[in-house]
């Protein structure tokens, strides 16, 4: 693909992401876009913020996958609203899909968006959605080169979340070198070991969006 | 994307894939193109290829990966050739790139040329490379759900490989569901059961490539 036409499409995107975080703005929506590769844990690590932060703020999940309403029912199964977009091919959610996704949703009514992206560690990264911050899941037993692999998506994040960690003994996983890295890569961001389906590690990552959320309220309020 | 983009840019690809082809066919050398989620155990199970396979065949190896030579280094390690592409962001090999990484290969004293491609279930498996057979691996720890969210990658691989299978006791992986998933999208494709860094389960993988090659060889000879 030539590069003007990679720019031009991007460009696209961007103005309808402003678009997007103009109207997530308006509403006092804190946005979550999570990035990680198939079978990482995403959906998981999303019930488990769930489970942690539903006393205190409303949610609501977008699900993307290429194929399949899997997702979205098991978020509705916890009563949880969830809108699921199939990209029907595309590797990545654009910000046209979550607007079309927003429009089916009570925003004034909500607290927190999570969007659940394609399972990807390449195309996602590229592509504002009008979210708040973007947040990557690694799980363990992917390896801890994955770093130097794909650097981008490590550099875009605001928190890695370091998921599976319980199977750590299972696999050969450096996690010095992994932390070493990622630290090269993007130097403050925070790294979050976690057992989403056991829900081990919950706490601290919960607290850091908990965090995120207050600070987006205060700088609404004032 | 515009559709008549996609179709322009797939057109294009597969007119230089025919080219690549064509130069394997003259050369008789078979052409693997491996897929695969990042951290799946593609480069693990290319090793385990080759220590099956080196004794009967003169193997080399197109490593595709966003950034870094990392996985090349490996290989060459083990004294075979390698050569590392690096697509700087773009998700997926296309024919052009690897008709450039062949052209640095010594094709005609060769059996079998692996290519790994970058870690994605999505893009890869629209992209034609003039590849004999595309195989994915699905490892154990990304879940027996991804042929529902994924279902075009399982469609296009001629067998499935299902790495780090050592590993089944530890995740809640339904192989029954798997199997009958992969069936209802690719009746006939052949599951492997892998343990590849163990060097369990490679024989059957191995003896199945083999007889392709052999299948390739015997229709060039005839």
């Amino acid at each position: 693909m030539k590069i003007d036409l990679e720019q031009r499409i991007l460009a696209a995107n961007d103005e309808l992401a402003a678009v997007n975080r103009a109207r997530f703005a308006e509403a006092g929506v804190f946005v979550l876009d999570l990035m990680a590769s198939p079978g990482a844990g995403k959906t998981s690590t999303i019930l488990a913020t769930i489970a942690a932060l539903r006393d205190r703020y409303s949610i609501a999940v977008i699900e993307g996958d290429i194929a399949s309403k899997v997702d979205a029912e098991k978020v509705r199964a916890h009563g949880i609203p969830a809108v699921q977009i199939n990209t029907g091919g595309a590797c990545h959610l654009e910000s046209a899909m979550i607007r079309r996704a927003v429009d089916t949703l009570d925003l004034d009514a909500l607290d927190l968006v999570i969007i659940e992206n394609v399972g990807n560690l390449v195309c996602p990264s590229d592509f504002d959605l009008g979210e708040h911050a973007k947040v990557m899941i690694l799980s363990v037993p992917e390896g801890h080169d994955k770093p130097y692999k794909y650097p981008n998506i490590f550099q875009v994040s605001e928190a890695v979340i370091l998921n599976k960690y319980d199977t750590m003994s299972v696999f050969d996983f450096d996690e010095a070198e992994f932390r070493s890295v990622v630290a090269s890569l993007n130097a403050t961001v925070p790294i979050f070991p976690m057992s989403a389906t056991k829900g081990d590690g919950v706490e601290p990552w919960a607290e850091w969006l908990a965090g995120r959320i207050e600070a987006m309220k205060a700088g609404v309020a004032s």
